[in-house]
Formats: C-alpha cells, structure tokens, sequence
C-alpha cells in the first residue's frame, strides 16, 4: 500500500476503535507514548505512584472521557514518512459528535505512526485539539 | 529553555517571518523539507525540470500564495519531543487574517523541528489546514 492508504486505514482504524471499543485503544500505544489532549499531557509513568505506562495512563485519560459515546467524522488526511526507520506523521482535521449535542465540533489532531516488527504501527506521539468555533 | 518555550518562540519567529518577509522562510526549510498545504504535497525536486530543493520549492509555493498581506494569530501551541536527536514535534491552532476578508479563517499546522548543528532548528515536515466552519 502506499503511505497515504496507509495513513488512511490507520485512522479509519483509530476512530472506529475509539468510537465503538475505547479500551481498545490501549493496542495502538507503547510504553513511550505521548499525548497532549486540549493543552494536558499524558505519558508513561506520569502518575507516578500508579506507575502507568504510556499505554496505560493515555487509555486511562480517553476511556475517562466525560462521554460514553461519541463519533468521529473525519473529513481530511495528510501523511508524510518521518525518519529513516519508515516512522509516519499523520495529520487529521474532522468533526466530533457527542451525545446531547446539537452541533459537532470540529477538531484536528496528529499522530507519529512507528512501525512495530510485527509490520503494524504504533502510535509514538498524539496531539490533539478542538478547533472552536 | 524547556521545550514549550522552544516551540512557543519558533512559532513566534514563523509566522511573523510569514506576515512581514515571506521569502525569508527560506531559512527555516532544508533540501530534505516536505510540505503539504491544503493536501497538495512539496518537496525537493519535486518539480524535475526546475530541480528545486525542497527548500526552494516550499518557499516558491509559500511567497505565490494569491495574497500579499495576511496576519496569523496563534491560539495554541502543542509540543511533543521526537526521536533521539533532539527533534521536536510542534503543533499549532490559530487564526488567519486576509485583506478583504472579514473573517479570519481558522488553522492547524504541524511542524517536525530538527536541531541543527548551530543550535538552531529547521523544518522537516510542514502540514498546513483551513479549518473550515
């Protein structure tokens, strides 16, 4: 596959994850990742008496969101290969609907895709934002 | 200086370069650089017959923009670092002014910041998208 079908089925993948099996999410982080959620950071071993992993304390934060149900809209994708170990920045901009909520509310967020020796991807780095209106 | 207040002054000194000297950009793109602006992909020698570094090419599709004047508020600005040597991922939201229109148009952009030997950074990736409402 090229990188941006790549890059495409990745966040298919990571939204359809997070918005019908959150837990799941844990799958697609390592011990090293990061996350920057609306401005918080969250990575491993941040909490330190929990002592979480990256993994562990991003699934915590998402899956501790104040909403149980959610849907992702995504309406563009951008991929460019970072590194030579065949890494992925990815670079997605969408709509997010929540529950009692009239209008969705637009966001955009990046992801460093490392390839894992399995020959999937996981998620090094996260950074996500709201965009309001 | 910590790395938010890296990414905090790097942002500052991009777009203010962008708003008063756009062909000074040239300085923060190297040969390797990649930009995708509104989904259209730049890049070294990209375009074969010009064989422009990516540089070159980025900073033509930057100083072309139809629009001479414009006027980037930043609302947020997220880092991550990247990788053992230093890089840096940047993350950017904000606002753009153009003349004649009366509304600013909302942004996101990242940035994949690399050190230099000087002690500086450059551009390896560049995404930019409109935010539309």
């Amino acid at each position: 596959m090229d990188p941006d079908s790549v890059a495409k089925a990745f966040v298919d993948h990571y939204y359809s994850t997070f918005d019908t099996n959150r837990a799941g999410l844990a799958n697609l982080y390592q011990e090293s990742s990061m996350l920057n959620f609306e401005g918080q950071k969250y990575q491993g071993a941040q909490n330190i008496t929990a002592k979480l992993t990256g993994a562990q304390n991003i699934t915590a934060k998402l899956t501790g969101l104040p909403f149980q149900q959610c849907k992702h809209q995504i309406n563009t994708v951008d991929c460019q290969p970072s590194g030579p170990a065949g890494g992925m920045l990815v670079f997605v901009s969408g709509n997010l609907s929540l529950p009692g909520e009239q209008h969705a509310l637009k966001f955009s967020q990046m992801f460093h895709l490392i390839p894992t020796p399995q020959g999937s991807f996981y998620v090094q780095n996260d950074i996500f934002r709201l965009n309001y209106a």
